[in-house]
Parts: structure tokens; C-alpha cells; sequence
């Protein structure tokens, strides 16, 4: 093959943007064990199935329309209407690299956007529901939006910033997990009539932690891949705002619950990373890293006190998805417009970028919380979306999938439990075979 | 360093190269935790141990002896032959990148095929014999077959195409599993006389479901380092072809289940992406995303027929491996024949494509049966590769480590369980030391 | 953007080090998970919290201390003291990456040194004063270390080699180590008076294991990482010789203790494979791959050795950190000085090289035993290093972060467990409410 310059600049962004769009996809298993950490083991593994479901039918949800809405040829500014199934048409978005390393890196971020609601509905919606909600997340509610934003819409044209999705992924994904909790409910147990609110144990700390782990390793592909170049040194700058954001937010998220509390929470440590993640991901390539460690910082405290707001609204979001994705989505869109070394308020841009941000992270917010409010309202009353309360007491992992997660994981008996016509052998353990037996 | 175009190529396809020989190392960690999932706590550990020693003798054999075998100086279109410890002479390679990048590469591929294998046998194949198995696989048995397609040997003469591996890796991985069942037997009380299958239950879901979710991220590695080079801007479709079988077959596979069985089965799900990913290996470079769907969504349904076969015929694979590897890394290896834009049948291509596919991947499924029974059978004869049934009753975890994998895991006590030579304070927890003791 | 050889080949450097310093940072998630798997499960979330706050904490000290303490302007080749907070003025070091990727880069490096500590502190070290060690080391102990040997200080002066750190980084944490140990004193019940030891259990070998291999994983980013270039195609050898190390080390640690004990040690499994790469970590550059699997496989031995050794001197270490990261860092410092193609005894070099890696070893060894003692001295003497054996009995996870690391695991129940003011719902399982309450 015959080397020039062109060709090594885009074998450098295509292999610089696949990597990414690997360590992204990697954070669907992030979502997965943090989501599933925070929870009771009876329906530990009915969310990672959610999660998974992203993966696989939201993937293709998203390749057969998603794409085609988000970044096909502009209707109006508002939605793309060309391209379905990567059938080409996309000349105008004049990529350097491949459209299919394009397709990849975008496809990691929409099915994030439904894992982040998945989180927040966990241990009583019905898993059948979902599938058909993953498919509409990512090939509709998230695509709309972030075609307003970054497929040429009317939010681009108005010069909204969103690097990577401050707004976009995560203010969209927590907006619309606040609309489906609202419509499902709280869970059985969760809150008593005289106000206080019961706690439902999180079963696997450890698990919750790996989570974190895995999701913060995945973020400096999430962000820095947003570049779409290595050429573009701006990354490096972009990969250390993260990593402040995130080490602030824990800090902060941690502190703030040793003071508040007496002892550090293990789940605002978490959270608070997480959050300082989310909200940096808008501003994460305008801003210095002084900035981040703010930014971050905030967005630590604002999770705690979010978590607790969402509770006494009876807003019931077991993992905190709306505190950490909605809120501080939102408000690192907003931070864009104060922290700006070009347009921020405090650098001297005044007030315009600061509003385009909050006209931009408003109209995104209000689009998932209503599309996400609709398609929850019209599965409640066609095929239902919530266990019945004998389900969700007994456990969703058996109900919906006929095994528990940990069988006989202490007892290790030979466990030896009626007949099952396939291996591996993944089913029930004793003493649950017989009601799934019922089940069936 | 003075910089020219030569040097960044070269540079550019090496950070590809191992970047992505890290991801196909790191699908270790994968095997070893799908397969110490799906297992029996007791003896989870004992599988896991199997899996990182593939990773260490298993390394040292491709080092001392795999790679001249697989990549040495052709001997009759059979074997390689010089090049032992990587001492050189592999010009006859034409690689641009350094030859250590290589090695590393191909090692992390045939310590792969080991560790399908040792998921097959798990429950109650004594360790020992086993390190000799994963010397014998990566330093010989797969080595064979890859110099026969990817080493210059005779199937490569005759045009055989299989771009990263369904044949080579996962088909030679399966039936080589198949073979070694067959020898070893089914677990104690997996099968009943009236032919019935009692479920031994997984006994840890969310660990199968990190090896998946590692297994996945891992391929992005696999398939697209495949190319060699960062310059190939085919990597991107590789990368889309290989999302998207993986997509589809973890929603065929679990949809299939839904539909057969009322529940959505998560080891379906699993092993479904992990077929369409063993499927699409072989075409990842030749077929369109439309086809990968196809390829990858048949592969999801044959996983869970596949499965049931291998256990309506007492062949006792505990993980599906064979299904999964076996069954799946040979459909994608003829899919290719049918669906590669260049002379697949169903592109016009004929027959010719097709037929030497077959032959192909018959060839190497029947070497790779044929040389591990033989394996199996010489270690059968002479050190055995059974544990007793009272061991196997027991758990191979204390039998042959001495020590449980969760110990306390529950209880959390003190435990002080009497002396032990060294930290850390890895060992028996109390109810089994005296066990253990005995052992000894 | 104008596309030039130049741009080129800073672009592939930086995206080959920011890709690196995200593979370094997962390593945390090993020394979490694998610390936690060794210890057991009353007192592993607090270790967990301990690496967490190294992300956090450790980071931010790092940006607004340790790295201009470490590559600031050279004072009497002891420290730097120019630019803190990140405030430019580093043009000595003469970069050709942004100055952003080599600080991320080296950050990840910092916080790994203090997460070797955490280890060897675990069950019985107070969370509070942890927080101001993290500070201190990420801050101040290591960076000067660092800038002995890399940083411009009087050890780079003398030719010291340390390509990634096995003095800077693993020598220097696990004889800070030791210090904090002989400090803090064994745990409750591990020594008896008549001498002999007890054996307090590894709760989840998995999650050890899920650690060994993320840290093997990270390890490809760390080493050759650490060339700072993707056009040094060295990194091939250097990704060569840590991988064998690892296999040889892992090898030679399992296969010891079955010939000592009659039973392969999964932890000695480990230990073995992450003593190689501490010992690797120096001469990676330097030596040719049999001599790093000669480095590699008498480091799987040591580990074992050392282990036993520290056990009988009584210095508790529940995860063999200083056995792996002191002992092996130190001899893979010493190896540099034997097996280096340049300057090796082995190699003709004579002795000159060996002494100055001695000297080297020594003196961060040094550095870092007195610096940590002191630290760990003056908190002893102030706040208290050691939690009451009230609390260590009932474990640090209950008493120091209000929750248990599995709550209900096995259990599953509903667990309304009185009242807590956030979600997500991360608190204590019924049985130790009482007591969590008692505490506040």
C-alpha cells in the first residue's frame, strides 16, 4: 500500500475513534454492575439483563433507525430522514474517517442513553416493556435529540456547546428516567406513609464499585473520542478535565457525606465521580482543568442533595440515575456557559452562550422527559409495565428469567433440581424451582 | 528521531497491534469468569486457575514452541518449523510491524483456544493433567491448524478464508472441548438413567455476565487487530461487522428463549452474542453489516439448539463451549462462503468459495478433535484426568488449592482456621480446613 | 487542519499515551479488587474506599502538588519546585506531547504508588488518616522519588535505569509499606503468642482475581506506556518481555507452592504473575525476552519466599504487597544492572551499572520506609492510625462507612431496614443496623 499523508492522518482518527468507541461500549458493562451492585440480589440480574438488551436490540435499533434520524439529511431542524440501515447518504457530514467508525462511536453513545434509564425503573418494571422501550430509545428519543444538537439541527444552529453529551447523553437519559419513575411508581416497601423512607439494601458494594471503575475508564474514550481526530492535541487537554472532574466529584460527593453524615458513603463517593463525570462532558474541551476541579467539585455536593430531594418527592430512582445523569447533566450543559474560555460568563462572554446552553439543555430535557413520558404512558396502559406486587416481593430475577443470580453460591450443593432441556446450567436453585415452576 | 512516512506507518500499525493484542489478552479474564459463572461455586475457582494458566505455561509454550510451529519456515504445507524461542528467522513474514508486536498478538490468540477448552471440562478435570493440555494446545495443537491457514500451510494455498479466526481459533477451540468431554464423561449426576438432565445450577450470574460483557469489548481487539494494520481502513467496517453479530445473536438468542420457554434466558442471551461474535470472526473483513446480521442472528439460535443436542447426547459441556465455539466457529466459517462480497454464493460467487470453506474448517475441527483426544486419552491412560467422585462431591476448589473460593464470604468472622505457612490469608475457611487437612 | 509529518507524529504519540494512561488509571480497579479479594468481606469495602480515594484525593494532590514536585524546575537534584496546580513552566522537560497527556500519564503512576499501601494496611487502618496519607504520597513522598530518578534529580545524574518504575514506582510503595505496617501492627488474632500464624481467609478469590488480571491488563499501558511515543518501536519489545515476565513469574509462583504444599496456591498463582511485571518493570527496555523470563520466574519464587519471611517477622500484610511490589521492585531494579544488553553484568557491562541500580533501589527504598514511618509516626501520635478492636472485630465496612460490602446477598429479602435520608439505597443489612445506628 502506498503511504502519504492523507491516508496516515485518517488511519490515525480511525484507529484513534475505534479504541474509543470500544472503551465506550465498555461502559455498558459499567452501567450494568454499578446499577446491579445498588440493588437486592433478587433483581440483580433482570437489570444487567436490561442493560444487555441495550446492547443487543438497542444496537440494532439503532442501526436500522436511529442513525438515520440523528444524522440523515435535516428536516426542518429537527429530526434526519436519510440513511436508514447505514444505507449511505451521509456525504454531508464530511467525515475524515469511515462512516462506519462514525456509526460505531455514535452507536456506544445511544445505548448508553438507555442504560442510564434502565438504572432508575430497577426492581419492578417488566422486562418485556423494556425491550420495546430500548428499541424506541435508541432508535428515536436519544437520535431527536441529538439531532438537534449535533446532526445540524435548530440547537446547532443556535451554537449550543455539548462536547460529548453533557446534555445529549446524559440530561436526556436522566430526564427521561424521572418520566418513567414517575409513571411506574415507587417500589413496594420503599416509602412509609408518614413520610419516611425505607432503605432497601444495595446487595454487591463490590459490584457497584467495579461499575464505577469500569465507567470512569470508559469516559476517556467517551470524551476524548468525541474529537474524532487524534490529530486534534485538544484531547489530552480533554482526557485531564475528566479525570479532575471525576476525582473532584468523588472528593467532594465523599466529604460532603463525612460531614453531613459522620461516616463516608461508599455511594456518594461513587456517585459523586460519576456526577462530576457527567457534567463535565459538555465543557470538557473549553475549559481548563482549574474549571473541571469545579465543575466537578459541584457537581459532587449536587448529587447528595439531589438524592435526597428525589426521595422526599417519592421519586424512587434506586441508583441515583436522575441525580447523577439528569441533574448534573444539566448542569455542566449550564457550566459550559460559565466556564468557557471562549463565550463563558466568567471569561468575560457575557450572558448569550450561558443562555443558549439553557435554552439547549431545557429543550432537550423537556423532549426526553415527555417522548420517554408518552411511550411509558402508553405501555402502562396497553401491555402493562409494572411486576405485580407478589412478583416484585418474590423477585424479579426468577419471575422474568426462571433463575436466580447466586445460586447455592454459599452452599455449593450439588443442587441437583429437576430436569431443564438445556445447558449451561443456569437455572433455578432449589428452593425457588418450584415457583418457577408455578411461573411457567 | 528524525520522522518520515515509513517510520509513522510503522509506528501507527504497531500502537494498533498491540493495543489490541492488550484487548485480545484481557478476553482471558473473560473465559475465566463466564465459565466460573456458570459453574458450581466449589469448584469456580478451580476453573478460573485453569483459565490463568493458560495464560502463564500456556504463554511459554507459544513462546518456546507455538509461534515456530504456527509462523516457522513451511514444512510441507503441514507445520512451521524453525524460529523456536523467538529467535528469529521470520523475514519469510514480510511483517512491516516488529516482530515482537506480532508474537504478541498471536500469542494472546492461541491461549484463547486453550481456555475454550478448559470451560468444557470444568467440575471435574483434575488440574495437573490440564497444565500439560494447555502446553500441548498453545504450543502445538492450535499452532498446527493455524499454519495450515494463516502460516503459509495448504489451506492457505487453496484459498481458505478466515479472516481472525472461526475456524482457526474458535471451531478447533470447540471441537477440541467436544473430544475432550467425550473422554473425561459427564459430571457426577448431571445425567439420569431414564435420560433425563438434572440442572447443576450457575452459581454466580453477574461474574458470567463480566466475562461476557470482557469477551465483547475484548473482540474489538480480535477481530479488527486482525488487519495488521491501523493504514487497512477496512478496521472500521471489521469493528461494525463484528458489533453487529454480536447484537444479533444475543437477541435472537434470547428471543428464541422467550418464545420457547416463556422467560427470557440469560445464558441464552450470553451465549447467543457469543456466537454471533465466534460466527462473524471468519467474515468480519469480507461480509456487509446487513450480512453480520444475518450471520450473527442465525448464530444466536443455533447456540440454544446447539446446547440442547450436545445434552440430549450425555455430551456434558458445562459452559456450552462447544456450542458456542464449535458449532458457531464452523457456521461462520462457511458463511463465508456464502456471504463474502468477493465470491460468496450468494454474491454470484459459485460454489468454489464455499466448498474449500468446508473443506477447510473440517479439516481443522477434525485435527483439533483428533489431536486433543489423543491428548486426552494418553493422560487418561497414565496420570488420569478425572478427580474421584468423593472430590468431585466435594469441590475441586479445596481439593486441589486447598482452599474455597468464597470463604466467609456470608459470615464474615474472624475465622482464625488454625496455621498456614504464608499470606495472604488465602485458605480454607473453617468448616472445610479439617477437610482439607485430611488432604494434605 | 493543515496535515503535516510533524503533526502526524506528535498526534500518534499522544493518542498512544492517553490511550496508556487510561489502561494505567483501570489498574486501580485491580489493586481495589484484588486487595479486597484477599481480605475478608467485613473489612473490603473499606479497602475498596481507600483505592477510590487514591483516584480522588491522590489525583487532585498530585495536580496541585506532586507533579511540580516531581518535574518542576530542578532544586539541588532533590526536588522540582515550578509549576504547581499545573501552571505551565515545564518547557525543560522538552515534550513533544502536550504537556496534559505526560501529566495524565504520570498521575495514574502517582496514585498506583499510594494503592500499593492500601493493601498492606487493610483490616485495621482508620479510614480518616488514610485520607491524609493518600494526600502525602500522591503529594510529596513519591514525587520525590520520582524525581531522583526521573525528574532531573541526582539519580539520573549517576545513569540509573528504571524504564517504568520498579524503584520509582512498586519499590517505593512497598517499602512505604513496611513502614506503615511495623506502624500499625498485625490484626487482631493473626499471630499467636506460641508463634505460630492464623490464618484469616480470602473472601472472594474472584474478585482477586478479576484484579490480577485488570492489573496484567493495565500493565501493557503502563510499560510501554511509559516510552512516551508510539514511534519508539521498542514498545514491541517492551509489551514482549512484561507479558513473559508476568506468564514466567505466575508460572514458577503456582508451580513452587505445588511442589511445597501439594497443592497449586491460586494466590501464589497471582502473586507470582504480579511479581514478574514489578520485576520486569525496570529493564523492559532493556533486556530480550528469555531474560525476562528468567527476571519473571525467580520473582514468582521470591514472592513466595518473601511472603513466608514477613509473616514470621510478623509484619501483617494481608495482601503481600510488600513481598510482590517491595521485594521485586527492588530485585527487578538489581536485574537491570544484570540482564540490561547495554551495561549488564551478564552482557560485559561490568559491575558499574549493577552499583549505581543498587545505590539507586536504596535510596528510594529509603526515601520512601523513612518518609511513610514519619507520616504514619505523627498520626500515631495525633489523630490515631488504628481503628478500636471493638470496630476490627466488627469489621471497618459497618463502622467506618455505615453499610456492609453484601447486604442480603444471599438472603435477598425486601430488607426494610429502618430510615436513611438518600438513596441510592446503600446501607445496612437488618443485622447491623443496630449497631450502624449505635455509631451515629
Amino acid at each position: 500500500m502506498e503511504v502519504n499523508l492523507s491516508i496516515l492522518a485518517t488511519g490515525l482518527d480511525t484507529v484513534w475513534v475505534l479504541l474509543c468507541a470500544a472503551l465506550v461500549f465498555f461502559m455498558e458493562a459499567g452501567f450494568a454492575f454499578l446499577e446491579a451492585g445498588f440493588i437486592r440480589a433478587k433483581n440483580s440480574m433482570n437489570i444487567v439483563m436490561k442493560v444487555f438488551t441495550d446492547c443487543t436490540i438497542g444496537m440494532l435499533s439503532y442501526w436500522v433507525l436511529g442513525f438515520a434520524v440523528m444524522y440523515g439529511l435535516d428536516k426542518g431542524g429537527l429530526f434526519g430522514g436519510s440513511g436508514f440501515l447505514l444505507s449511505g447518504g451521509f456525504e454531508h457530514l464530511q467525515l475524515r474517517i469511515p462512516l462506519y467508525a462514525y456509526w460505531l462511536f455514535q452507536a456506544a453513545f445511544a445505548v448508553a442513553m438507555a442504560s442510564i434509564v434502565s438504572g432508575a425503573v430497577a426492581e419492578r418494571m417488566k422486562f418485556g416493556p423494556y425491550l420495546i422501550f430500548t428499541a424506541l430509545a435508541a432508535g428515536l428519543i436519544y437520535p431527536v435529540a441529538g439531532h438537534w444538537v449535533w446532526g445540524g439541527g435548530w440547537l446547532s444552529e443556535l451554537g449550543m456547546l455539548d462536547f460529548a453529551g453533557s446534555a445529549v447523553v446524559h440530561a436526556v437519559g436522566g430526564w427521561s428516567a424521572l418520566a418513567a419513575v414517575l409513571l411506574l411508581g415507587p417500589r413496594e416497601g420503599k416509602y412509609n406513609p408518614d413520610g419516611t423512607v425505607n432503605v432497601l439494601p444495595a446487595h454487591n458494594m463490590h459490584l457497584a464499585f467495579l461499575g464505577t471503575f469500569i465507567l470512569w475508564f470508559g469516559w476517556f474514550g467517551f470524551n476524548p473520542g468525541s474529537s474524532l481526530s487524534g490529530l486534534d492535541l485538544n484531547i489530552a487537554r480533554i482526557a485531564v478535565t475528566t479525570n479532575l472532574a471525576a476525582a473532584a466529584g468523588g472528593t467532594t460527593g465523599m466529604l460532603f457525606t463525612m460531614w453531613k453524615y459522620g461516616k463516608a458513603d461508599p455511594s456518594m463517593a461513587m456517585n459523586g465521580a460519576l456526577a462530576g463525570l457527567a457534567a463535565i462532558t459538555a465543557g470538557t474541551a473549553y475549559v481548563t482543568p482549574a474549571s473541571a476541579v469545579i465543575i466537578g467539585g459541584m457537581a459532587g455536593v449536587l448529587v447528595v442533595l439531589a438524592v435526597g430531594f428525589f426521595d422526599r418527592v417519592r421519586a424512587d430512582d434506586p441508583v441515583g440515575a436522575i441525580a447523577v445523569h439528569g441533574v448534573n447533566g444539566t448542569w455542566g450543559a449550564l457550566a459550559v456557559g460559565l466556564f468557557a474560555e471562549k463565550g463563558g460568563l466568567f471569561y468575560g462572554g457575557g450572558l448569550h452562550l450561558l443562555g443558549v446552553q439553557a435554552l439547549g439543555v431545557l429543550a432537550v430535557s423537556l423532549w426526553a422527559f415527555t417522548a420517554t413520558g408518552l411511550v411509558f404512558y402508553l405501555l402502562k396502559k396497553t401491555v402493562g409495565i409494572r411486576v405485580p406486587a407478589s412478583e416484585e416481593l418474590e423477585g424479579l430475577d426468577i419471575n422474568e428469567h426462571g433463575i436466580p443470580a447466586y445460586a447455592g453460591l454459599v452452599a455449593g450443593s450439588l443442587g441437583e433440581v429437576g430436569v431443564d432441556e438445556f445447558a449451561p446450567d443456569t437455572t433455578c436453585a432449589p428452593e425457588v424451582v418450584s415457583r418457577a415452576a408455578v411461573q411457567k
